[in-house]
């Protein structure tokens, strides 16, 4: 199919030339290497895509990419099964270390891939000095066209915020939903609505009820006074997929307090159900593309890095198959739109050192993961409250071990020991003290059933993949710094970052 | 560089058809469309190149390709350096499990890179049922190319030997040596000289003395009968150094009886050293590039995987730097004869599963593996005799570990515990018992000082990256099987392999 199109592109780009030749009478004065150059670099110089989608898979490495396919083959029973993301024609490999360290983390890594310049850990869309980057989604607005940004995470979170809004620190989330507010991107969509609610708001909606806002601006009105349509709360996710366009609307949907759930708790749930980053992707494309200037729209998994941070191999897997799931979204607008369309998937960093292999083991046990039901991060780590009997009965009925070996179980009951004692223990083996030791020795239980095992509680510094389709898709292959994806985009089209 | 070359090859497409067009006077009649289409596809599968290298870097995923590229900005103080590898203008994505497992070993790996069929673990280019497959190698001897066959291994070794024989087991080392005998390969180069050499040998040159053969063939005096100038055994290098071909000549050199030494090991050597890859490369091209139907040349970095095994950070990265460098000499012929080669440098699967972050630390600090001075799997193995105190004055002076805190100190005391006592223990913390528990213990203490991790001391499952230029390169791109890199290598050169 793809090989069939660069026939194609290339039948087209002869074509061109001829048919420029055929009307230029002063070819045979010029000399025709002179025309040739000319011609060839023009007629590649116009291709630029009217509809960019922009997805980063927070965390997103090769591991990530790779295990998540073979647990959709072992879960279909169909041995050809594949991710859209790693069948994307294009393919290459991106650097992501930050200015001050060959580990980033999401704020530089998300800095660089908005603006094309490498800053420091933490800061968003600045210069370590302090001076402001323009974004691409800031660039796509100069040049008329409609932007969004989707995400499973917050809205304010690190990678959404670095692409409409400039501050100092990640963690101000207040200023970067002010930002936001300022930005004119014409369709947001994710989690967050605590930073955009005014202080100490208690709402009819259960799952809207907080704040982390210190004054008292009520964004969401605020965004609803500049002609929004504005949804919020779980309880309003129906309402959001029944909604749809009649012009040229603005949207802005915050639909839990914080992080959207992770993909595996999303399914799980039975009422209030959150639209998938799949829904939120093409309800992102019914209200972008009513704009006629065309439209750059960002695309976060957010959640793959946080359930990576929690060695939860399960709960990345759902998240990556939720991503791809949303690329499919993309994929099919572009099928429509074969010639303006332009579909770019990175990563921004690894998670995890997520490592396909264990101990001495040449073979993956993907049945293993089968019977997980929840996510480590969101649920699991709360699960044990002192009473052992109910949490071995809880990760038997809802993470498949019913059946843990003598070895497995004292892995738990000495985390135990040390989480009812609060006892300090050694990080690289039972990670930050907000998963709980006991959390973590059951996750890695299942990882080492699996024989998957991992490095890091935090990210590492390996390159990543990335892969692209549509027109100028051929520019994302080779090896590309994050910065130089950043700036391929803005070349693709013509847009001026920061110098 | 590359986009130059890229516009300068479409300018040469273009004048192509339009001399094609000129000579034929035909066009008028037969439609424009249609005479361009079969034009333009003719003139894509004209392009064929004359000279092939297939660089295989055994054990390279992405966070090796990576680590030495950090490692080499860490040792020059250069933080633009860059590995040539990682700067390929064309990259791509590689799966690699095999027929039977997630997780492959190199001989399966390699029968997929080198024949385009999945088969067993342990398998040399037969399928599972035994059949023979067709290699490169012999399909490009059948197309009177002159072929070469080089490695930092014993020649006998799983990655070598698929190219060039057909065996139900790598293990049989014996036999693969004389299916080489039979290939015709015009270059040989690498280590394994004691499958080649007679029951019982006892040679003048020390370095030579032993044989792994059950019988009493001498392959080495085979293989001068058959017009080969033979070099062997490390006292020999300077002679293969001078060495140069004054015509079509054939070459067979095995300068050590097992693997090559480990390029950090191989440079701290002052007497008989043998040739690095660069040189072994270089050589190579030299004498295949006397042949005139062009050459088929495959090189194999093949203890980048070894030292992996051994999570030995530095081994690895020091072989990674020398597979570069034995590419950089391929680099330098290309860019003589741009428009007749092709480079494609891949892995065959990722081994260690090698982590670039540990604990929760967003750093990584080099500087912690620039006074290592020899390897972990051929040196350091073999230094714990009992001696504790000889031992830690030992990596003292040359792992850089003259300040071993007192928690490291205790894990290598732990170790030592273990092996006086012959005692056993859990392999996914020791390894397996060749290593030996002392040098695991020590080795992980210099990794986790740089803020690197392992997960295993086997292969990974992992998705690895490839690499490419020259003539074709661009079909390297994407996401492809291992079996679909030597499918597109066949299918650019016109090869026939089996069904």
């Amino acid at each position: 199919m793809f090989n069939k199109k660069k026939i194609f592109s290339k039948i087209l780009l002869a074509v061109l030339i001829i048919a420029l030749i055929a009307t230029n009478s002063i070819i045979g004065t010029k000399g025709s290497t002179k025309i040739f150059k000319s011609t060839v670099a023009e007629a590649a110089e116009e291709k630029v895509p009217k509809y960019v989608f922009y997805f980063i898979g927070d965390g997103l490495g090769a591991a990530q990419r790779q295990i998540a396919e073979y647990f959709l083959q072992e879960k279909t029973k169909d041995k050809s099964a594949k991710l859209l993301i790693n069948q994307l024609p294009i393919a290459g490999i991106n650097t992501t270390y930050s200015a001050n360290s060959l580990i980033t983390d999401s704020a530089a890594a998300g800095t660089a891939l908005a603006t094309g310049h490498k800053t420091n850990n933490g800061m968003i869309s600045k210069l370590p000095d302090g001076t402001n980057v323009k974004t691409l989604i800031e660039a796509a607005e100069e040049k008329g066209m409609a932007t969004g940004i989707a995400t499973t995470t917050r809205l304010t979170h690190a990678t959404p915020a670095v692409f409409a809004s400039h501050n100092e620190s990640r963690s101000n989330e207040n200023e970067i939903a002010v930002d936001f507010l300022n930005s004119n991107v014409e369709f947001f969509a994710g989690g967050g609505a605590r930073h955009f609610l005014p202080q100490g708001w208690i709402d009819k909606m259960p799952s809207m009820n907080g704040s982390k806002r210190k004054d008292n601006r009520n964004l969401m009105r605020e965004f609803a006074n500049r002609g929004y349509k504005v949804f919020y709360g779980e309880e309003q996710s129906n309402r959001f997929r029944r909604y749809s366009p009649k012009g040229q609307e603005k949207v802005f949907a915050a639909f839990t307090l914080s992080h959207l759930p992770y993909e595996i708790d999303r399914i799980h749930k039975t009422s209030n159900q959150v639209p998938s980053l799949a829904e939120i992707t093409k309800k992102g494309i019914e209200v972008l593309s009513k704009y006629p200037n065309g439209f750059f729209f960002m695309i976060e998994g957010g959640r793959i890095d946080h359930a990576c941070h929690a060695n939860d191999a399960v709960g990345a897997i759902y998240d990556v198959l939720a991503f791809d799931d949303a690329v499919k979204e993309a994929y099919k607008f572009y099928k429509e739109h074969p010639d303006e369309t332009l579909i770019v998937v990175v990563g921004d960093h690894e998670t995890g050192g997520m490592g396909l292999g264990f101990a001495k083991n040449y073979y993956l046990k993907l049945n293993e993961l089968l019977d997980v039901k929840a996510s480590v991060g969101d649920v699991l780590t709360k699960k044990y409250d002192g009473n052992r009997e109910a949490y071995f009965k809880y990760i038997a009925e809802n993470f498949g071990l019913d059946n843990l070996t003598e070895k497995e179980k004292a892995e738990i009951i000495k985390a135990m020991d040390l989480a009812d004692n609060k006892a300090k223990y050694d990080i690289s083996e039972y990670g930050p003290s907000y998963y709980g030791p006991v959390a973590i020795a059951t996750t890695h239980i299942i990882s080492e059933r699996a024989n998957i095992e991992w490095t890091t509680f935090a990210h590492s510094g390996t390159s990543i993949p990335m892969s692209a389709v549509g027109v100028g898709a051929e520019k994302f292959t080779g090896f590309k710094d994050n910065t130089e994806i950043a700036k391929t985009l803005a070349n693709i089209m013509g847009f001026e970052l920061s110098k």
